[in-house]
């Protein structure tokens, strides 16, 4: 079975239209800020998707353009001045940033009501002790949404992770485990991949290399998340998985693209609209 | 091989010794306040084990003592009492706290900067995203303290732990993760533990169960690292595992009592000694 994103990006969206229309009626219109340093190819093709997303669901976006060599100092003293910004409720940073900028000194300088993206250390701890601050990093989100959208039950599941970063492996680990699965966390260390993959009930796979998981590291009736977002030679995009030898293999697995990308937007959007939602309600008491 | 825990808390007392007089020839008393909410036995067994271990290196003891009955709003009072207290480098708050009491409520209210026992969300997120800041709950730093004492690599070791607490289960999977370890956390919702454990190269165990890992669920030459602390019928302690019956199989085991729980204390002691350092070099700037 091929788990596509769009449903899921579809199911999530009709209920954040819903919620941007209530709060534009109480007279709150939602909106993201999206902060681009340079003109990174990778960075502009997300771009345009969040706008593109946010637009059809009446979000409104506010685009903030640094150069490439901007100093450290100003892009902090932007970021401090979109954590003032009472008309802004959500905060997109696009990483990786430019070498010459410590990436941690950003991240800690964004408010954690406006982290929709789950980049400061204050959300990485909700996801970790379960307290429901802040927010999770969106593509880690959007691997349990599938699951949840697709009816799969996690309890007691052999949840398999591939990587161990936190944008993706250690947030991912965390919300399967919350979920009750039993979950191991594999890496560049790991000594035998195959052997942990083949006993998997699932795999979600976060790595970002081509060819990560082939025939060899998988089993009959496994679920498959593929996280990679791989620029092949031919400049076809391609998952960590080897799709083509996998799919027939597994019992179901996320495309790429049209898999957990697809649905990544979908989780942003939704966030910025939380964020506007606990602004407001801030503001009326 | 008998992982004692003796010999390791001694080599971490002597450097804290050290850092002791160091402190002390600048000015600095390092203190440790130790709150407790009645007189439950286990707190007042551990408040006890602190305090001898903080006066044989020299640290301060302040004991702070409320009645069972106190109201949450006099303890937050007393804990913000504590903050400011600039003669206060730690704060080690007793805990489970009694149940009329918002336990969450009172880690929130404790300065990060005194949390020598990890309970607050910003220290567990220095655990979680590596960033150093805070304090690691001290039981589960102790497991990794007693395999680096003993030269374990945990560097492509199969780690299982049993115990998804914010205590121990998890904060000692992320030090595990960090060590290289290919790390499963295994729970009250694990389909066949003994599958899980059987090919594990460590064991940790942080259940709190008496007879939760059994003679089924090992394998020779593993290690083991026992973090229960449970009573048994006859008033002796016992730890998660069946310990007469594992360790004839394993390659090496903590024993209870005199394994983990005899490291806890002189992490505690190393990061009341942390603090004071940190707040001694934060004062001089």
């Amino acid at each position: 079975m091929l788990l596509k994103g769009a449903p899921v990006a579809a199911a999530i969206n009709e209920k954040t239209r819903a919620r941007v229309e209530a709060l534009k009626a109480g007279g709150v219109l939602p909106v993201l800020a999206i902060l681009r340093v340079g003109e990174n190819e990778a960075d502009m093709s997300y771009e345009k998707g969040a706008v593109k997303r946010c637009s059809s669901l009446g979000i409104g976006v506010k685009n903030v353009l640094l150069p490439a060599d901007v100093s450290e100092a100003e892009l902090l003293s932007k970021v401090d001045e979109l954590n003032r910004d009472g008309a802004v409720h959500g905060v997109l940073i696009l990483r990786p940033l430019p070498r010459h900028i410590d990436d941690a000194r950003v991240r800690d300088a964004l408010s954690p009501a406006k982290d929709v993206d789950g980049i400061t250390e204050g959300s990485l701890a909700g996801v970790f002790t379960g307290s429901g601050r802040g927010f999770c990093p969106c593509t880690a989100e959007s691997c349990v949404r599938i699951l949840d959208h697709y009816g799969i039950d996690c309890a007691g599941l052999r949840a398999v992770v591939l990587g161990r970063s936190l944008v993706i492996g250690k947030p991912v680990s965390q919300l399967l485990l919350r979920k009750n699965a039993t979950v191991t966390v594999c890496h560049t260390r790991t000594r035998d991949l195959s052997s942990e993959t083949r006993r998997a009930d699932l795999i979600v796979a976060a790595v970002g290399r081509a060819g990560t998981l082939t025939a060899e590291h998988v089993s009959p009736g496994q679920i498959v998340i593929d996280v990679g977002v791989n620029v092949g030679a031919d400049g076809k995009l391609r998952g960590d998985a080897d799709f083509s030898a996998i799919e027939p293999i597994v019992g179901s697995i996320t495309p790429v693209p049209g898999g957990v990308g697809a649905v990544t937007t979908a989780v942003l959007a939704e966030h910025v609209v939380r964020a506007a939602e606990m602004f407001d309600n801030h503001s009326q008491t």
